[in-house]
């Protein structure tokens, strides 16, 4: 949970503190919102506060305004950062790669693909995006430079390409089936071994 | 122009014949509409005809439904098929790769990350985009096996996942701007030499 949803400072109950319960109902209420078919522009925090059984005044306690909750309840769709096991770069790989598009939440499948033209459309709606995506894009790099460090990955290696190279397969096959021909499961093993070695003959 | 939009039967008469004329508004007011707003589900032959200032007949006449006259429009968004100059094998890849998420008409911009949602909610969208893309797929495929016959590219090359190697990348990075430091006009250079290579150390 990340320290705009925490709240040391509410009363201890038994159970839950009511004010986490409230936030959890605020986020649920913006995730079911939009897999209904609501864009981000057309949802209000009245709307939300309605949805969520709470005052207006309860977000804006929480949140500084939509794109701050929107952050919140996007990132609740993709559950927790992947966590390499730092052995091997080829799996570590295989684990970022298989998570790009992944998301555990059921209403990603609606929501996601109806971000793309709100991203396209609005600068706020890019900035809440690539605040979601750039923690898993950090992790990557810093799988990429250990393994240039580890002398596994050659020296000059072009990272914010070979992230792209390792992202885009995955993501374009969960966002919009592609290339309907290729099996999803294996996929993650597949574009980390072609990068790894290459399609050069030798 | 596809044998859809042909008319080799029209009556001659000096400039463009009737008919050519009466397809290209049509085609027009799909696009408009969709550039407008407009889902693809919303679109009615009757509202197309309307905007064309065409009869539905005049639609019915040279398309079959809906959806051909989708496809139709959306092929005139994306231009002509690229032409490999079948050289080298890399400079091919680099011309293809450029070619993806690319479209000749701006309208395109207001489009194409529309369609995502579209393409994810309907079998019939989902048909008319793989419709869109499997001539260019199967363009990368050729350049690729031609690879594989004259020894430039290994020979168990892994088709199919190599070619989302090279598109999905430059996709994501023209629909979505998933890196915003990656720089465009180099990436299609920058992707082909990295799957040509692979990143593994030496």
């Amino acid at each position: 949970m990340s320290d705009m949803t925490s709240n040391a400072d509410a009363p201890r109950s038994p159970g839950r503190p009511r004010s986490v319960r409230a936030d959890e109902a605020i986020v649920e209420a913006v995730l079911d919102l939009l897999a209904e078919g609501s864009t981000i522009d057309a949802l209000s925090i009245e709307g939300i506060a309605a949805r969520a059984g709470v005052g207006k005044a309860t977000i804006y306690r929480r949140w500084s305004g939509k794109e701050a909750l929107m952050l919140d309840a996007l990132r609740r769709l993709k559950g927790v950062l992947p966590q390499p096991a730092g052995h091997s770069v080829r799996e570590d790989l295989v684990l970022l790669v298989g998570a790009v598009g992944h998301n555990v939440d059921p209403r990603a499948a609606k929501i996601m693909p109806c971000l793309v033209p709100e991203v396209n459309r609005s600068p706020d709606h890019f900035r809440v995006y690539q605040n979601i995506i750039e923690p898993r894009r950090q992790l990557m790099r810093e799988v990429l430079r250990w393994g240039v460090r580890s002398g596994e990955l050659r020296a000059d290696l072009d990272i914010e390409v070979v992230m792209a190279l390792l992202a885009g397969p995955m993501l374009v096959q969960r966002m919009l089936r592609w290339n309907p021909d290729l099996d999803d499961d294996s996929l993650p093993g597949r574009i980390v071994d072609n990068v790894l070695g290459g399609i050069q003959a030798r």
